[in-house]
């Protein structure tokens, strides 16, 4: 079949998949006032496979097959490989505004750990994962289908383990084991742009022991089984007015907490039934090509950070300021950092024994690391460069009236040679981007996306091997 | 007459001032269905006033009436007077959920410079502008009224003096004097609480050259005077919902473009005219003490960020996790600096010609300039420790949808004990505090408001003596 | 007796304490090429006591005995004592050149400690240790005797209780209870000026539990006791040259690892023998009395850093440079905010059950810890302001030699009006102060003297009562 | 001739050059007691070139020659040039202990600098300077001389430009014109290594004016040409203990301030005469390459800060902590961040006129600001997890005295299995890094050396394209 292109993309979602948005049941997510948007932003991930300027980066002719293929479901067997996945990932990202679409990403990525995991169940287990998964695969490249992935269990009290907490459902398990397949009840926070998608890929969220073993599974349903209801949360909702809102009126992504009332998983979309011991492993696997993905969408981001704060320097009159100057290099620095990084990490990628290759786990957590914790800073430079007018400027309907329009682009001209209208788009812009309930879910997203903090501090720990630098000192301290 | 109550405060506000709200003029600033929240929130000052708990801290006797005043008028002649203002200003803000009042504060803030001001003017210039200003503010003491002050003008290309500007009008200028006053042109920016104040007291904005005398130029209206017209920004408007929105839905702030479009003022109520020499230090001696408040009426909001900081790690269950408790240690610590420091501000405050006292301002700079930089990173330590679902939780109407709520109740539990709905609310409040509109306005107010943070360093660099420190060094350098 | 002088302090310490220096036992600590240094260094106490214009200062009159005595035996009672204390340190400190003089300060600190814990000891277990130490402080007081602390025990592996370590000796404790007395052995580690004090007060470092019962032991003995033995590190020393090393070649300060080896001290000088459950308390109590000891000495050294950096800069002629001026804000922010937080831990100090007051924990930490991660790149200003010229500049020798002198004269000129060899003591006066062995030595004492950073932070996170700021969250929350 | 060795290299600084150290004139600098010292550090370049395991990286066969030749004369001419350089220098410099050997590396930046300058200079002066440069640099590459860089004037008051200056010779100028060369007076500052090498090239440090036309000089001499004298810093000199110094007594660099006393340079060794438009442009571009030398040279001290955190929170007993763990993992990401931004630098590198290559200068530079402004942090975090005894240990000397050695034994072991003496070696190794003279002076050329980083952050602003990222933000923010 090849490529979908995005009205037949946005045509397939209307398929009684079980939606609620602010206390209503959503007949069709793709008409629907806000959920629209989302479904609008993420099908610009098939408008550009279809555009020339566009279509080599985004897609690949698929050898089993001679079909072009959406680029993102090519498993990646060498540095390049992964380097074009992030110019793909930072150019879709860039296309859409900043906001990454994440309708192929994040489901790639699963699949991507799932090959290398289903291999490792395989020989340690002697199940037939593998070929599972490499149908699974197939069918969803074929049919150029997007997915979501629901990894995030609610968790409950996070110092408690599956078994330990107040009921049994706080991390999504199996409650019941058939001939044909498995029934699964629990549910998963935060599963981004799932009322989008075709596929709902489920992953384990954590290491677990064998008490754990129910919570041991890993599958994907499509979007519309029964017993599966996304309840989405309305906090990227901004207003409608592209004046306003110029980069959140028309790009929104959206979470679900989604729900697994005693779902059915036939067995040949169940890739982990009880093999707890693997549990961590595909978590990891799974979060570490999310990681390298994750950081290959912010660097579009960053780049209009650093823009808005250039382009207001100058129409505020201060772009000669040395202080200015300073916080403008400090976002050129952020910028190419994270950049350079992540493509280290991908030329210093890893194989393994499926021949596959991943990114140098140490040097994308620092990355990510190294983003998110300076981000807010970032922030605080560009408020500082913009100017209070960001959040105390007038509105459209002021700027519309013809009683106050005189007013405000006589008095809130900036330099000459812009115009006053120039200049309210761009506080506009700012405010969307770093200074609103857009800016503020990106903030949180920023620090706990892919994972928190801490966890990206324990993989950088945990992976870099320490030997060498040990073995320095000893060598020059005279300790034999 | 004494102390207004916050009915009459309001019935004062129906006064046809010219107030504008998202390209509507505005017939009643307090029963507007948004503007009105402002007008609530404001009033606050009033009914505090009355409440016997805090009676005796907001209010105090005057000797020359034997009246009973809102404290915010009198004079600070020492160390104690500063201190009793911080704790009426943070104790104030604190019952209005760490929003400032700013209907008192920042007016008597100019109330207090205006008097050393004038003073100066007078001895040097001949001008009886203390006369005026004291029966000035008799007026608003006895009265009781509250009053904004416009400062910032919109400045066009900051880079440029007034003069130099494209127009004349970047900056409030005289355009005609007469016998019995003079007439202003031009337009102020983020002039807060416009909408719900008696009086508006107009202030220069820089130090000026001669060739400026025409906007060297202070003085003060009632809000409703002919000619001054009020732009209000929509920017901290939220939803309604205590729920979604439980600081923001009852507590704002509210910005104004002001335009004075050829408006007369008397003389009576002109404080400065054309003696350009003083302008700079009138501009400065206000944000001194506006300074003072303004890290005053900051604590409330840390307060509220440690405390869900810590509610949040409980409720999550991750309170005795290493990271969480060290990032809490640092919300402490954050809190009780700027406590400290604003407490030895007023400690070490200076007194000058007039007999009353300013608190230090290096000290002032200093603490302002520490909140405001670290305050960011502050944010990102209270987002990381609340999690990903203060924005991508469910919503209200979710909550309330029989369908959906059971799912919610039992899912969306943190630790036993406590109520799922109570941790829904923490995350909105961490959501409404500091990932959302409210929050992102709060930031760049954090920045911006009461002069940036480069004003900030230099007044620290120009009124620290360093002489001290550089003698002991050639002494122990042994340099003669 | 009253207040010794200088020469009587030095004559009191030719007693055939046994202290070795680079391997061999020295025999007059004062009369040591090397030692001699810090001798004079810390004799300086006694010189400023009777200096006319510091001896108000620095002395009291004791009300028990009508004699005027060292004011650090003074135990506070109130704020004022606390401010007056930390002015003294400071003082002196100031006067040493930034060197802490120490042979009163810390062993006070433990005074004060040991009187509270005497008292709860006594309550809880009937014993009269208060009276044994109520007399062992008027002797201190009355023969102006000089102290040292030794508290941090050598630990061997941290991870480990004393009873679990390799071998029991790790931490000191009692090896044979006698009735005149107890014996005790281990070793302390870096016990400050121990070679030139009268007595050394010995205090257990940590919590213990029932079975470390033996390490739990407090004492004070004469600094010549048979079997203590001092081991004096060499790392503060640097050369004697005062062209190079302004600083260290007359102030230093020497640590000693000190050794009981079977050590006998008498029952009079016992202040806590096998009372486990108040090891901790004992230690905790000191160590709060000592940072605020600790942060009041800091204050004349960053004194110092902000003179020769606002010095140098004149010299270099980069003065004027926008960020040389802002590091220079930065050096003041950070002297006044660490000046200004331990004046108020002074202000907002506890009241104990024994009358004494204490500042309080939270303040005195925070300052403690701010100072200590802040001051690394406070050095790192000073030294880009300062310029390579520091490290890379000529001998003295070279100075001195005709041969080369005219060279040097005539290339190192800075600024016109300053001359060379202003220049060049300016650059050595860096050097010894933040980048050198003295300035290396500085660097790690500031991260570990008076208890580690996590430390620091403990006792922040523990002693902040929390409660407040949740109530008031929960109240504006909504939350029952 | 090829590859000279260590020997070779050594006699042949026996030549009368003329050298001061510590007010004496040093007859030979391979011999002398303290400098000789740096002589052998120094020549570790040749041995390395000889040793089989290196010769591969650290040489190459010259096409023009057949010659094996140090790989340093080799012209960057692609990425894979560039990668294989910063390879080079990272390896000789690790084998030299972490300080970089510095007589090739600083040489042949500037040769770099000069092929590119000489060919625009005779491009656009019709000059003939190309030609004496490559027969300069053939005679250096083919007789394997060593090379120092004097670049830095003394600069007198650097608010002032060279004409303006005290005395004209703040700044190295041409002092008389000959037929057969020039005749120079001047001196340069911190010449690193001179004494060391065979050959002194000279560069302007900054853009001149018409009116320094004097100034814009560039020109290679031997070291021992008569009129040139170096008088050497000696704040590098510590003990020649390898316990106490395991780094420093067997390696150090040293500066010298280089007097031109009226020197003459011959016509074929001088590559610039006057052309003062091209003197910021030749000093920009030699530092452009040796910043990306001197990141090459920093990743192993960096090593050796990772291995001694790291062993000695083993050997402390305190590797489990979290606290040490996050330190550690700072460490981790310092240095890899630091390398692969580098790594990414050559990548990116620009091809120039002549076919050469050079580092991304946006990536060199940031590279470069993030290493020198994290390095301080970098420090207290090693001296945080090494504890105090770093600075208060016993000396070597008790170390060997039977009389204390079993007390330091028995009191001062850290873990089980490791040797007290393997913990004392490491303390010391640490103090020799990061808390001593010799650390004090790295720190400071950290800052320094290269260029400060006020020169870096604009070298970042200047060269950066914000056009892409500003056209972006218009596209989204609708501005036309």
């Amino acid at each position: 079949m090849g490529i979908q292109n995005a009205k037949q993309h946005l045509s397939s979602l209307q398929d009684e998949r079980v939606v609620y948005y602010r206390g209503e049941r959503v007949k069709d997510v793709t008409t629907h006032a806000v959920l629209g948007i989302g479904a609008r932003h993420a099908s610009i991930d098939f408008e550009l496979a279809e555009e020339p300027a566009f279509q080599e980066l985004m897609t690949y002719i698929e050898p089993s097959t001679g079909e072009r293929c959406s680029r993102y479901f090519k498993l990646p067997e060498c540095a390049e490989d992964l380097l074009t996945r992030r110019e793909m990932i930072e150019t879709a990202t860039r296309e859409a505004a900043g906001l990454v679409l994440l309708i192929k990403e994040i489901g790639t990525d699963a699949l991507y750990a799932l090959h290398i995991l289903c291999h490792r169940l395989d020989s340690a287990c002697g199940t037939d994962y593998s070929k599972r998964l490499a149908a699974y695969h197939a069918a969803c490249r074929d049919n150029d289908w997007s997915m979501a992935v629901a990894q995030s269990d609610v968790k409950g009290d996070r110092s408690l383990r599956p078994t330990q907490q107040a009921h049994p459902d706080y991390y999504v398990h199996i409650v019941e084991e058939r001939a044909d397949g498995i029934v699964v009840r629990g549910a998963k926070a935060h599963t981004s742009h799932a009322p989008y998608v075709n596929e709902i890929i489920v992953l384990p969220t954590r290491a677990l022991g064998e008490e754990d073993r129910d919570y041991a599974v890993a599958f994907a349903v499509p979007a519309n089984t029964p017993g599966m209801r996304f309840i989405t949360s309305p906090f990227s909702e901004g207003s409608q007015s592209t004046f306003h809102h110029p980069l959140s009126a028309e790009h929104k992504m959206f979470e679900t907490i989604t729900i697994f009332d005693d779902m059915f998983v036939p067995n040949e979309r169940l890739f982990m039934k009880g093999e707890w011991q693997f549990a961590g492993d595909l978590a990891n696997t799974f979060v570490e090509y999310h990681r390298f993905t994750a950081v290959s969408y912010k660097t579009p981001w960053l780049e209009m950070m650093l823009g808005a704060a250039d382009l207001l320097a100058e129409y505020n009159g201060v772009a000669r300021a040395g202080h200015v100057r300073e916080k403008i290099t400090m976002l050129v620095s952020y910028l190419e950092i994270v950049r350079s990084l992540i493509k280290q990490a991908a030329l210093e990628c890893k194989r393994n024994e499926v021949g596959m290759v991943a990114p140098d786990p140490v040097l994308t957590n620092i990355t990510k690391y190294y983003f998110a914790t300076q981000y807010h800073q970032m922030v605080a430079y560009l408020q500082d460069i913009a100017g209070g007018l960001v959040v105390t400027g007038p509105s459209e309907e002021d700027w519309l009236n013809p009683e106050t329009r005189g007013d405000l682009d006589h008095y809130l001209g900036g330099i000459a040679g812009i115009s006053t209208e120039a200049r309210l788009r761009l506080f506009n812009f700012v405010r969307d981007l770093c200074a609103s309930d857009y800016g503020g879910y990106n903030e949180v997203l920023n620090i706990h996306a892919e994972g928190g903090l801490e966890a990206q501090k324990l993989t950088i720990f945990r992976n870099y091997d320490r030997t060498f630098c040990r073995d320095l000192v000893k060598r020059f301290a005279n300790i034999e």
